[in-house]
């Protein structure tokens, strides 16, 4: 069990195991071999500004729970449930005066939606395990959880420094846009709180010359690097100076969001031209894919160079709902996965960087046919690659499954990055884990039933996929 | 067990339930809960003739059982039987003197090669449910079994509309062309019979100009509609009388068919420039192509407006033999599925009628790599789309599994539209209605077992989607 | 239990079975059935060099199991151990000078890379059952083990022939240049030895036109067939040549290795111009590409002339990384696998040669997600057409359950062509054959526990994709 967990029942503790008697036996002795493991959380996205305030408090337990939520909130969505209804604000911040008990009813009316769903599966472990409440929520009771969360959330033990440490979260990287001053990191710094925050450099809109307001991005990089970017070589010197930044506060990786994999060098003077045309505001679509391609090159140069574990997330078209992008903003549930391409488009990367002893590039999908065919047989080969978790929609009991039984055979346990929880939802940390965990459990004890691995290499294995291999991928023991 | 069962022994309680006996404990459990449930089939091919006629009778074992089975035709002929062999007609009705005793004999010799398909457990349960014969067919007791089956097709009891009655079918809908006059549903409608059968509105052949001898389509078209379809306006307006006369025979859904999703507005001039063209004979691939892209936001838009749900049946390569197609038609057998990309085409259509109130889509997909990239990413956000059953060739224990597995967790169960049986084959519905509803047992059951939902939760999820989803997908409750 | 295996445990009787004890106790009773019958080796890459000489020896433990194997060579390297310290020489022949033991000691060292993949099985089965070593290789063991299999190796039980016998081999095909003059063929013909090793027709390198010194290939094709190669017919002549003498040395196949599947036509003059280009060095990669689409049509055609069956490998990105292959040569472990396309790409080749009575095709793929949407519809259909065993990455534990459960439904599973091992690692091939054997049990008890098929019908079942679907499929029974 881990840590923050005070009482565990039988049924607690073989949850998500099985089905079979003996695979759910054996996966509980494995279980409690690591459940006390502490937490890495090498990727995700927790507000750093949550811990420099000693006495910050979550808000409403809607504010909490429901709100950051885009999982939750699209389901809603799905079944005709409008935003307007929910409360969410939108760009202007303006249509978030819905009083919170009443949001917290809809969603209660309607939490049968989310049956057999991760969503579904977390917030269940998040109600039991971190507020003690181990009622099915329903239309019902849905006033008197509310108020038992409320309360909660008024104490002490629920400023998020205290259940980070409750938690057991031995670290935990935010993600940080390459133009940030990292000033909530700089004050954690500050403070004397021991808990370890990192940031992780993500460059995305700076490198995406089609992003909108790209101009002000590349302003607000000369600021914040004290370079002034006016052609391609002090672009590259500004982002090495944020990389240079992010390291001295501790970061160990970058993070790259990519709707194709695509990798391509240009010469410099082929991207000095480019960038100048971006620079005036002249770049088209063309452009836009080849300064991306060529950009993940440099980056990758970039870390051979300074050691930072280059993460690329690929697959996701984000904002397919042009409505609701323009009316909400980013990340409101509307990001639908493509299909990926790595083993053609990663070569030119890879042929260049894939040996480098100082390069570790971590990958990540959205698209799970390449799991097999594309993923492993790369990190099986080349020495830079490792393959990241489940990603977003396939971080869940059946996308572990499918994960570990695609990429294991060929990549090997040892080729894998462990997990990361990629949340912007502090308090559900645990419970992901423990998914994972769990997930990771129940497979090695198929394993060991149909001797493929014995019950010693097994636990070896679990204490790897739950801990040591985050730590060793992301670099988290070398500080 | 269903309703039009008899005698239920315990091997055939448990059938299709486990492995492991934990789960087929359970799975039974849940099964019996929803065993007699009426039948909804929303979407099929059954001709409605065998209804207008009290005494209409099936023909021969061969006619009844073999000769309409595409299924069952193409595996033998994959080992070499050759249709002349099996007494297929050709198109022009010629070759189909083969002695049906003879052609079942060939059946029966080649029985083996069905193990482990859907056709053969279909089959099975037929002939053990509908006609109380149990042991397996074989060539020693092919004439034998042959007998039995002929005997009962000379009853009443066996008549199409008794048969219906037995299996409890509440509701079947029939797939007619746009052009058709419905003359069938027509003469069903004044005749006393309380059977409820319905018209689905499919208009591929006009919609596709390429088709062979649209022009005679077209001139079909003016003809039923009593509109003189010459440009395209008046080609609107003769669909949206067709649509009209369809719902008035108590049609609540169309179904398109088609190799790609591929969908995009044209605007009105050149809608009507294209459609010319193609009046004129003039039109060419691309035009086809855009033509079709373009009427289907057409076809989202008049769904918006009459309420009748749009389904899609993406992914067949129809007519992949052009030898045999020539010969014999389609429907042959030599339909092989492709890849299939819905959240790059689909996008135009759902950013305009996604969110539509009365707007509902149901997809359906021959390429099952898309079911949790992107079907469920899609299900679960916009507001209108439903995702269809296992198709076609995954309508089988297996793909009922691997979908299941592959669309919940993201888009819930209550984004999908249940089940339909898409049959020509009348009396094979309820086995394959049994396989769905078992196949959904066995699932949750492991469901059950490893915590994710409690009994309670899964006896809901089960009758949600042997029945109530479908039911409200199709809006068949809305009469 | 395989003859070749002296003692069997329980625990050894079961490996690989289950989880659950039901479906293990009935896969062994499946297992006990087809564990004695001979090995089939239709394709596979071991050298018939082994077999003339009856005194061959494998040289040192590291010659025979490491330095031949890529796929543990890859393993290590992606691990960051280099190939010089692995003693691997390069294409000069330099390099190799490690001292074995050290390199065994390295992988000893790091053997727990290989838990939960096929080579960590094949090579605990090879040393378990061949050497009848049963600890657990380590760090630790690794010089004791090493002395043990050195002993072993130097015992006339373990030269080649003696191995064969004891594995049970009925017959073992090699796959041959199409340009090779089959001398060692010839001379194990003129032995005395009643082993069956047979020649397999390999024309790619004379295929694509692009490749390295492929005019070279054309000179020696002259050279071996006799014919003088100076133009297109002449080619075909040359070809049809080789053919026949493979064919007159037993040879029952021939093997196609292809990036991509497109087959197409062109017509004779065309193929006359285009090949004419390509002997004056002027082809470009159009053509290459053109030429060998319109070649695998031509190559169906002397298939089915010669009754050759025809084996196509699609989907490998070989040589993925330009700076391996140009130090160490091809077959080193960077061959990465590609998305597949059968259904439009092999539409040309199937409507023509698809229903000859002659012709047979046999289907490989790199790509899982054809298994149920492309392949099995194909062969479900086609007579040509079988379905190869799951090849290379996917031949493993995981691979061949989700082959069978993929292919089986639609396909059923007379249109697959057994098993074959594809290994270059001789001694490897019974444990690959007990893993497939094994795999095939576990599906057959699941279906049977599941009532899909009885235990009659599975013991059938099993036997034919064990043995008798390979010795048809090859034609091996046609002597």
């Amino acid at each position: 069990m881990l840590a923050y967990m005070t009482q565990v029942s039988r049924e607690k503790a073989t949850r998500f195991l099985g089905p079979d008697s003996a695979t759910r036996d054996l996966a509980v002795d494995l279980y409690l071999q690591i459940a006390n493991l502490p937490l890495l959380c090498p990727h995700g996205h927790v507000d750093p500004a949550l811990f420099t305030d000693p006495d910050y408090s979550f808000g409403s337990p809607v504010d909490l729970l429901l709100l950051p939520d885009h999982y939750l909130l699209r389901m809603l969505r799905s079944q005709g449930i409008s935003y307007e209804s929910l409360g969410i604000p939108d760009r202007q911040g303006s249509g978030g005066q819905i009083e919170h008990r009443q949001i917290w009813q809809i969603f209660a009316d309607n939490f049968h939606l989310f049956r057999a769903t991760p969503s579904g599966i977390w917030l269940t472990l998040e109600l039991e395990d971190v507020f003690g409440i181990t009622e099915k929520l329903n239309g019902d009771n849905a006033q008197g959880i509310y108020d038992q969360i409320a309360a909660h959330l008024e104490t002490k033990a629920f400023r998020p420094r205290a259940l980070f440490e409750r938690f057991a979260i031995e670290v935990l990287c935010t993600t940080d846009a390459a133009t940030s001053a990292l000033k909530d990191h700089k004050v954690l710094k500050e403070t004397g709180w021991k808990g370890r925050v990192l940031p992780t450099f993500r460059p995305d809109t700076l490198v995406n010359i089609e992003a909108p307001s790209w101009d002000l991005k590349i302003e607000k990089l000369s600021q914040v690097s004290g370079i002034a970017v006016g052609d391609y070589a002090s672009f590259l010197a500004a982002l090495e100076q944020r990389r240079a930044a992010f390291k001295a506060l501790g970061a160990t990786a970058t993070d790259h969001g990519l709707r194709s994999a695509a990798t391509q060098s240009m010469d410099a003077r082929e991207a000095e031209a480019l960038f100048r045309r971006a620079l005036r505001g002249e770049a088209d679509e063309a452009d836009a894919e080849a300064f991306t391609a060529h950009m993940l090159i440099e980056m990758a140069r970039m870390s051979s160079e300074d050691g930072l574990v280059m993460q690329m997330h690929v697959g996701a078209f984000r904002n397919h709902d042009t409505n609701l992008f323009e009316r909400y903003g980013s990340d409101r549930g509307a990001d639908i996965p493509t299909s990926v391409e790595f083993t053609r488009n990663l070569r030119p990367l890879l042929e260049r960087y894939g040996h480098h002893a100082n390069f570790r590039l971590v990958l990540f999908t959205l698209d799970e046919s390449v799991y097999a065919r594309e993923l492993a047989p790369l990190a099986g080969y080349y020495p830079a690659v490792r393959i990241g978790p489940p990603w977003w929609f396939h971080d869940s009991l059946n996308g572990i499954e499918r994960f570990l039984e695609q990429v294991s055979e060929t990549a090997g346990i040892y080729n894998l990055a462990g997990f990361n929880d990629d949340t912007r939802a502090f308090p559900s940390i645990p419970a992901r884990h423990e998914v994972w965990r769990r997930g990771v459990c129940n497979w090695l004890a198929g394993l060991v039933l149909r001797g493929v691995v014995d019950e010693t290499e097994a636990a070896e294995m679990a204490v790897a996929l739950a801990y040591q291999l985050a730590k060793d991928t992301y670099r988290l023991n070398e500080e």
